[in-house]
């Protein structure tokens, strides 16, 4: 016999090769995921193998123990020094003596999949753009001279088939030392180039190198930054962060933001520069939350609405403000990170940018395409990604339309009396005795009711400090189920619903959640302004889903997936008492936790992703919420907070709402019945 | 008859066309090098042609009166505001409507010539990377959002057949506000990418827009730096200028400065900002005397030796100063303007690099060979860049071979007692009357020698303020004719020679060329040392020649080519009394002035040299001087200034040398006569 046949599992790919064969080489010419960093020199134990040893025909095999070679020195070195798992061989090392199962293990592979917590979301298969790779360069000759870059070029072509390989000239300035250092071995990290882009070298070390590769994958937001730091090789999440977005001294929401530039010449400037030094802050801060170095941090992907993808860019955002809403550009960006002043991370580090959608329809709702996937679902599903504008996407397998609806940032706390963002001492539950109309509620940071033992230890470190955007929500669907809010969103006196804790407030109500005021803290109060702040909100938002709804020409949705920063925070129930999002059954209100977040981690670790996204965003049709006579309609409509013997079922199956009204005047049904009629 | 004939000349390009096609699109698809920059809209008036009227057969066809439409009104409107040439017709608007014969002006043409003054060098023909390009572009529509890049790139590419256009940051700035301004018509500076790179716009302008598009052809010494300010439409040479390197004060010649770099660390930085300093300094002044702003340079290209080449790259130069001499990168380089620090040009300019040759033999010397092409010779000539380290290029159409050898600046005037740099009121040119012993000389600015009348008159201005390159070289080679020094190189006394002007210095002699200390300027002299710095000097580079014949097998040259920043100013005549370089018939030793410099201006122009240049430095064999035993030996044997009675035919065609010697010892005919023995 001279050759063997060899099956690797679980990709049940199989060849004949010739005795004494590597099965890492067996591996490569049957282009079987088997990672290596090292090329197979035994050195990085990235290619380690379970061989199925014994007799057994489970692939029509027969495998006897001599069927690769003997457990070699390398091994045993590897073994003693770091440890081998019983069983497991090294791929380089094992050599192909007779017919045999080779089982690579998920580890092994270089695409392995990310085991993400939800069951209902999808894995990430790895596919990161920035690998390492262990090269050795040959030594210089005077009689056939060229560059130690140019020899270093030929070893990866050869090594790693990795053809046309850049640098820039910080790496250049390394590169000397480092071969020479490694004695003409290095590992280099290799950013594959997007699309038609050279690949480029972004690190380099003198010999074998195993060290951290991390990256960013960065949520923008117009009120909050939030970013993941994963780790590139194998996608875990090392360390989660964010921050209030500090351009919010220049206008809470977008629009305000635009008006500003408009007003003061150079405020788009500001504005960059405000937003690149808080992502710079965000790198050193996670850096330090996961105990790594900030210069470890090789790449980032940012995902954000069109005003903060301009205004990030340094592009005056002036045309997003007024018809036709045109963006300087929508395509995807791969820069490097030093062109937004991210000097934090690697000198050489590269930035992805997700492409924009349309000029209100930004790169974070493409993330939240991607990570949702609403173009491959059977079903309608509605995704609505709640923030400071509120993004949505609507549609199956057959078409996907998009819009924005500029919500305001009263869901994320912000003009809210006591409002605050989500932070430890935060009122983020809150539920409210339809009997007594006595609240209790919970903190972030705690799972103890505030009625229950131990809450008063856990508060005596945070404090209750305020209300954050899901607790809002929260406090007013309770109120309205509670019979303290009529369907107007009017809150009645002490004396219509018989709590004290409505309290007059010149010639409005507000209600008492917590007087923290004799222990020197606030007092937590729902004031009618409140009331209207998250209104208008909810009303925005729900007008942009009917308007989607209309566009596809129906009346309900089979699924609705709540996402955004604090989309997972978000009841279902109470979404749908305040008319929040359309009627759908209640088991199908489902939430995808930061779907814009999870995008761009998925964007980090995949370029078969962005290739993805960047193909299915064109294929989205976009709805403009701004000119389409029809908002303004279904905006006013919503406005109400919704009856139960309103036609919605699923909502009437939830709770019974009262049919209280604190209001003499007429219509206090409010206007969605008015809309159904 | 629905087609006709059309005929281009000077191309003799063909085709028949539909009547009414205008003579632009026929000439696009014929292929005909017809201008354009508005793309046919009448705006540019780039594409004049001249066509054939009256009835005449030259081409074989008949051409009548009505073969075009008629003049129309937007070439009258063009003809009243900017002119047009009799007989002239703007191609976008003249329409075909007969058999017709068409000539494109050489103005007229994209691929233009650039005629040169001097015969014996080949023309440029224009292929400029960067070029202006006229687009109209969409308008955004809210109902298909795109980005306005996406759609300006949609314009490229159907309007001017420019795919995968990319922009900086900087210009993504400023593409909105330039778009509207010019009602969506813009004129963009497109630069093609090298190799795959893709294509960059680099400015924009609202509407139709002609101005200045410049180019700096660098030739990066040693010693100077000297530039070329191109028009790149044209090619035209708007101003020349130069400065000395500053990095001087680190070291003079190139080990002194890779020492410099050894012995203190950080001292690459030093040397890597002076220079991109005084480039920078240089770009200001150069475009200052072009009366051009400097932000109208969008390219550049440099040439240098490895040494300069790693010092302005930021790379440590070190592993150049010792075997194997590794160079970092030997390719060529595309780079961002910013990344060298030129803060002076235009924020988007690019900078290309010539690839170097080997770690002693760099991008100056490949722009040399593209600029002398030796590969396309069908004589043997040896051609010899003179500088602090002078690049000599042997071969033919059959094999070209290249080294370097270290003369040491002395023939750029330093180490020289009375040396300065090629500047007004240095002495440039010597003779010495074999008689009297008495010299005339010239000085720079002026073609009165020092004995005619109306010299006091010039040099009252600058006065005679020392002794240049080419100075020296012959006031040390007429000392040799006039019989003041011997083969040697020892300087003879008063009493040996009979000319007062020697007089003793210590145990040596010096010659008063010229005593200026009555009227307070200085006594310029020819020392001993001098001499010797001359003879080390012409002796290293002589070596080096002799080095590549050996290597070739040969024992004479077909013809010599003098060049670098001062090669042009050398007396060929000087060259060979002093054996500077090997025999050669005296009408065969040309000067091609600075090649170096000239290639530079070539890659400036042209694309396709850039690539021709890159796959012929590929083909030239390098001779590594420093490790090659037989360089020692020749250099040795090349320090006498040769006999006349010595084996060299040439020589002793021009002049007699007399064979006087002032050493009582031996061996008075010096090393040449021992190595011909």
């Amino acid at each position: 016999m001279t050759d063997a046949l060899v099956i690797f599992t679980p990709s049940g790919k199989r060849g004949r090769f010739a005795l004494g064969t590597p099965v890492l080489t067996a591996a490569r010419q049957l282009g079987v995921d088997l990672d290596s960093v090292c090329g197979g020199r035994g050195i990085c134990s990235k290619c380690q193998i379970t061989p199925g040893y014994g007799e057994f025909s489970k692939h029509g095999v027969t495998v006897s123990d001599g069927a690769l070679s003997e457990w070699n020195s390398v091994e045993e070195r590897y073994k003693s020094i770091r440890g081998l798992t019983e069983g497991r061989r090294l791929g380089c090392q094992a050599k192909v003596m007779g017919d045999v199962v080779i089982d690579v293990p998920p580890e092994s592979q270089v695409h392995k999949q990310v085991i993400r917590k939800s069951a209902t979301q999808r894995d990430i298969v790895m596919d990161p753009a920035t690998r390492l790779l262990y090269v050795e360069v040959a030594e210089p000759d005077m009689h056939e001279p060229s560059g130690d870059f140019e020899r270093l070029a030929t070893a990866l072509r050869d090594q790693w088939q990795v053809n046309g390989i850049t640098a820039d000239l910080a790496l250049m300035r390394r590169l000397q030392p480092s071969l020479r250092k490694g004695d003409w071995k290095v590992t280099v990290a290799v950013h594959r180039g997007n699309h038609d882009a050279a690949p480029r070298i972004l690190d380099i070390w003198p010999g074998f190198h195993d060290g951290g590769l991390y990256g960013l994958a960065i949520d923008l937001g117009s009120t909050t930054i939030a970013a993941h730091l994963c780790d590139l090789r194998d996608g875990a999440v090392l360390a989660s962060a964010g921050l209030m977005n500090p351009q919010i001294r220049f206008g809470e929401d977008l629009m305000s933001r635009v008006s500003y530039v408009m007003m003061n010449p150079g405020g788009d400037v500001e504005m960059t520069c405000a937003v690149r030094g808080a992502i710079n802050a965000l790198a050193i801060s996670i850096a330090a939350e996961a105990n790594i170095a900030p210069t470890a941090i090789y790449e980032a992907v940012i995902v954000c609405n069109p005003v903060m993808h301009h205004l990030l860019l340094g592009i005056d955002p002036v045309e997003l403000g007024q018809a036709p809403f045109a963006l300087a550009l929508s395509g995807s960006l791969s820069l490097d990170a030093r062109e937004l002043d991210m000097g934090a991370v690697n000198p050489s580090a590269r930035v992805y940018i997700l492409p924009c959608i349309a000029g209100h329809v930004g790169a974070d709702c493409a993330a939240v395409a991607l990570s949702e996937e609403p173009g491959k679902s059977k079903d309608m599903v509605l995704i609505v990604d709640v923030g400071t504008n509120a993004e949505l996407l609507l549609g199956n397998e057959t078409r996907v339309l998009a819009c924005s609806s500029p919500t305001g940032p009263a869901f994320e706390g912000a003009q809210i009396s006591s409002g605050q963002r989500a932070a430890p001492g935060a009122i983020e539950r809150v539920e409210i005795d339809v009997v007594t109309k006595e609240p209790r509620f919970r903190v972030i940071g705690s799972d103890i009711w505030s009625n229950e033992a131990g809450f008063d230890a856990v508060t005596a470190i945070t404090g209750i400090t305020g209300i954050c955007g899901s607790g809002i929500i929260e406090a007013v669907a309770e109120m309205r189920m509670a019979g303290l809010v009529d369907a107007k969103g009017l809150i009645g006196s002490a004396e219509q619903t018989g709590t004290a804790r409505l309290i007059p407030e010149g010639r409005t109500h507000s209600y008492v959640l917590h007087d923290g005021s004799a222990a020197g803290g606030p007092k937590i109060m729902v004031t009618q302004g409140d009331i209207r702040a998250i209104q208008l909100a909810k009303s925005a938002l729900y007008a942009g889903a009917r308007l989607l709804m209309d566009a596809i020409g129906i009346d309900t949705v089979d699924r609705v997936v709540l996402a955004g920063a604090f989309g997972a925070h978000i009841s279902p129930k109470h979404a749908m008492v305040l008319g929040m999002i359309p009627d759908a059954p209640l088991d199908k209100v489902t939430s995808a936790g930061n779907a814009a977040g999870t995008g761009a981690r998925i964007a980090l670790c995949s370029v078969a992703a962005r290739n993805a996204i960047e193909a299915t965003v064109g294929e989205i049709h976009k709805v403009e919420t701004a000119i389409e006579p029809k908002f303004q309609e279904h905006f006013v409509n919503a406005n109400a907070i919704p009856h139960a013997t309103d036609p919605f079922p699923e909502l009437a199956k939830i709770v019974t709402l009262p049919h209280v009204s604190f209001n003499t005047g007429g219509g206090g049904d409010g206007g969605r019945r008015r809309k159904r009629d």
